[in-house]
C-alpha cells in the first residue's frame, strides 16, 4: 500500500480488515475529526456494539494560520513508537496503540471521545484532582526510565537514534527559542501589549537565558520527551488522564516536558483575569492551578527519587550527592523552560485559547502581560532556582 | 567480498587494484605493522617509486591485557567517516582517506611513516614548537563546525545519529569514569601508591565531581569528537602534525577532546621525575609543556571565537554574553576531562608508557603520585574555573 491521504471508504475498510476489534460484517461509521492542518483523525465506530477506535494518518504537510509547508511522514513513526514506551511505562496514561501502518503513516489507537481536551476543561473552570498525580506520574516514570538512569545505557544510544527529530524540533527551535525574542515576521503581536513585547525583544539579558536554554534544548540527550506537553495535548476527565500526540518526541532535557505543563496550567492562570466571575473565584482557581503546579512537582520529584534508589541500573548513579545535584538541574530547567513556553505563547505564532478567547479586551490585555511577567522572570531566574515554591511565589507577585 | 581478515597477500592484491596509486605491474611489499590488538595495520609499499599507502582493517575483536571481547567492525565506518570529516575541516592535520572498503571494515590512508608518535617523541624528550598551533587549531575547527555554531542545525542532527557509538563510548564509560573510582577488577594498581589510589576510591567530593562529568559524556552531544585524543593517537615531526585513529568518535562534550590533549601532556609532566637528567632540565622541559598547554588553549579560543563571529549560522549565537558563557563551560569541561583522563592512567586498566616505562621506582612512584596529585585536583575544582593559568597552576603546585 503506498503512501495517500484516506478517504472515509478506505479508513472503514482499513478498520474492518484489523483483528479482533470490530464484528464481521457489521456496519461501521467514520467520522473526521481531525483539524486538517497536520493529521487526519477518523473516528470509526461500530453503531451495533459501541465499539470505536481511532485511525490517525500523517500529512504530508503543515499548515499553520494559513501557511503550509511539507513535514516529514516520519512524525508517525515516531508517535507511534513513543506511545509504545509510554504505554510500557504507564499503560493507563497514554491511549492504547492497537496497530502501526508505516506506508501509511497511520496509527490505530483506542478511541477517547469520552475524555475532554485538558485546554478545554481549565477553560471551563473544572478542576481535576487526579491530574496532578497522574502527571507526575506520567513524568517521572518516562523521564526516568529513558534516561541513562533507568535503561541499559547502549540500548539509550541506539533510542537517541531512533528519535532523532530534525524536522519537529526545528518548529520548537524557531518558534520557542527564537521569534519572540525579535521582531519575526512569524509573531502575531497584539497590538495592546506591544510596548511589553518591544521590552522583550531589547531585552539583552533575557536573550542570553533564553540562548542558554535553546542550546541544551539542541544538546542535552537526557531522556526521551514527549516534546509537545502542553494542554492541548492532554485528554481528561475526572476519573482519567491520557497523554496524546507525542509527534515532538525526541531525546531532550527533561525539564522541557514539565515546563510545558506548569507553562500551560500559568497560562490559564493569567487568563483567570477574564474567565473568573468575581475575584473570590479568580483566586480560588488560581490557587487550584499553582496546586495542581506545586504537587506536580512534588509528586514527580518523590516518584523519580524513589525510581532511582530502587530501580537505577548505574552503580555511580549512588554517588552522594549526584541526586540532589541532578534534580536540582532539572528543577532549574523547568523554570526556565516554563518561562519560554509561556512568552511564545503570548505573541509568538501560535497562542493558546485560554487569553486568546477571552471577549473583554482589557482583561485579555491584563491575561497578556501577566503571562509576559511571569514568563520572563521565570527565564531570568532560572539557573538560581532551588524550590518550586520559587515558581509559585513569581506566579502569584505578577497578580498582586 | 564479505568480511575477512586479509592477508598480506590480499592486502597487496587489494592494494593494486586502487586507481591511481602504484604503477600498473610493478612489485608491491607488504609489511603489517598493527599492535594486533584492534585492527590489521598492512604498510604498502612500491620499492621502484617509494610510494605507499596503509591499509588499515577493523578486527571484530578487541584484546586489552590479554582479555578479548566482541567488538563491532562499524567502528571503521566511524572512523573513516569522521577523517574524511576532518580533512575537510583541516586537510594538513589528518592523514587523507584514499578509499573505504565497508564490507572488509577496511580504511585505505595515506602512509605517515616519516612521523613518529607524538607520545613517543615526548618521552625521547623532544619539542614540537608548532605543536600547540596546530592541535589548537585542529581543535577549533572540528568542535566549531560539527556543533549547532558552524553547521546546519538540522543537517546535525543527522550527523548525531551517524556517528551514536555505543560499543566504543562503553570503553570509555567503563574505564575512565568508573572502574578507577572503585575497587575494579580492571584496574592495575600499582602496589607503591596503594594508600593514595584507597584515597580515590573513598573521595565522595571527588566522586560526585565524576558522576558529573560522566553524565555529560552520557548526554552533552555538543560537537563530533575525536574521543580518543590522547599523544598515540597524534603522529608527529617537527614541521607536521597529524591526528589519527578517531573510532572513538561521537557527539559528546568538546572539553574532553581538549582535556585528553592536556591530560596526556601533563602525565609526560609528571613522569619528568624520571625522564630528565637533572633539575634545570626538568623545570625547563616541564614549563615546555605546561607551555604548550597554554599555547594550545590560547589558540583554539582564539580560533574558536574567530570562527562564531565571522562564520556562524546561527542568529542567536550574537546574543551578548553567551559567547563568553559558553568558552567558560567549554573551559570547566576541559579543566574536568584532563583530570579524568589523568587519573584514569595511574591505576586504570590501561596506563601510558610515559610513566609505565621509567625504571627508577622511585621516580615511577612520584610521577604516579603527581599524577593523580594534578588529576584530583582538577575534577574537584573543574567547576570553578576561569582561566587556563589556573589549570597551569594545579600542575605546577604539584612538583613544588
Amino acid at each position: 500500500m503506498t503512501y495517500h491521504a484516506l478517504t472515509e471508504a478506505e479508513a472503514i475498510a482499513y478498520a474492518r480488515q484489523l483483528p479482533d476489534l470490530f464484528t464481521e460484517g457489521s456496519e461501521l461509521v467514520s467520522r473526521e475529526i481531525g483539524d486538517g492542518n497536520l493529521n487526519l483523525v477518523f473516528h470509526i465506530s461500530e453503531p451495533s456494539t459501541g465499539k470505536s477506535i481511532i485511525l490517525k494518518q500523517a500529512l504530508p504537510y503543515a499548515k499553520v494560520v494559513g501557511e503550509s509547508w511539507p513535514l516529514t511522514l516520519d512524525r508517525a513513526r515516531i508517535e507511534s513508537e513513543a506511545l509504545m514506551i509510554q504505554e510500557s511505562l504507564c499503560p493507563d496514561l497514554v491511549p492504547h496503540v492497537h496497530a502501526y501502518e508505516p506506508e501509511l503513516a497511520l496509527t490505530v489507537m483506542e478511541d477517547l471521545s469520552d475524555h475532554i481536551i485538558m485546554r478545554r476543561g481549565l477553560i471551563e473552570g473544572n478542576r481535576y484532582p487526579r491530574f496532578a498525580g497522574d502527571i507526575g506520574r506520567f513524568l517521572a516514570h518516562t523521564l526516568f526510565y529513558t534516561s541513562d538512569l533507568g535503561m541499559n545505557q547502549q540500548e539509550k544510544k541506539e533510542r537517541v537514534k531512533r528519535f532523532i527529530n530534525p524536522e519537529l524540533c526545528k518548529i520548537t527551535e524557531d518558534l520557542i527559542f527564537d521569534d519572540p525574542y525579535t521582531n519575526s515576521p512569524n509573531n502575531n503581536v497584539p497590538p495592546a501589549i506591544r510596548d511589553a513585547v518591544e521590552q522583550v525583544w531589547a531585552d539583552t539579558a533575557l536573550h542570553l537565558e533564553v540562548a542558554i536554554l535553546r542550546d541544551k534544548f539542541l544538546t542535552h540527550a537526557q531522556a526521551l520527551l514527549h516534546g509537545d506537553l502542553h494542554t492541548g495535548s492532554i485528554f481528561i476527565k475526572p476519573d482519567s488522564t491520557k497523554v496524546i500526540d507525542p509527534e515532538f518526541a525526541y531525546y531532550g532535557p527533561m525539564g522541557f516536558d514539565i515546563g510545558a505543563v506548569f507553562a500551560n496550567l500559568l497560562l490559564n492562570f493569567a487568563a483567570q483575569e477574564g474567565w473568573s466571575r468575581d475575584e473570590a473565584s479568580r483566586s480560588d482557581y488560581r490557587a487550584y492551578l499553582t496546586g495542581t503546579i506545586r504537587d506536580t512537582w512534588t509528586t514527580f520529584e518523590q516518584e523519580f527519587r524513589t525510581l532511582w534508589n530502587d530501580h537505577g541500573v548505574d552503580r555511580m548513579a549512588a554517588t552522594p550527592g549526584y541526586q540532589d545535584w541532578y534534580m536540582q538541574q532539572v528543577l532549574r530547567d523547568a523554570f526556565g523552560y516554563t518561562g519560554s513556553k509561556m512568552v511564545r505563547r503570548v505573541h509568538g505564532l501560535a497562542q493558546v485559547a485560554d487569553i486568546n478567547k477571552l471577549e473583554d479586551e482589557a482583561a485579555k490585555e491584563r491575561a497578556q502581560r501577566i503571562a509576559l511577567q511571569i514568563g520572563t522572570s521565570l527565564i531570568k531566574f532560572n539557573r538560581q532556582a532551588d524550590s518550586i515554591e520559587q515558581l509559585l511565589d513569581i506566579a502569584e507577585k505578577a497578580v498582586q
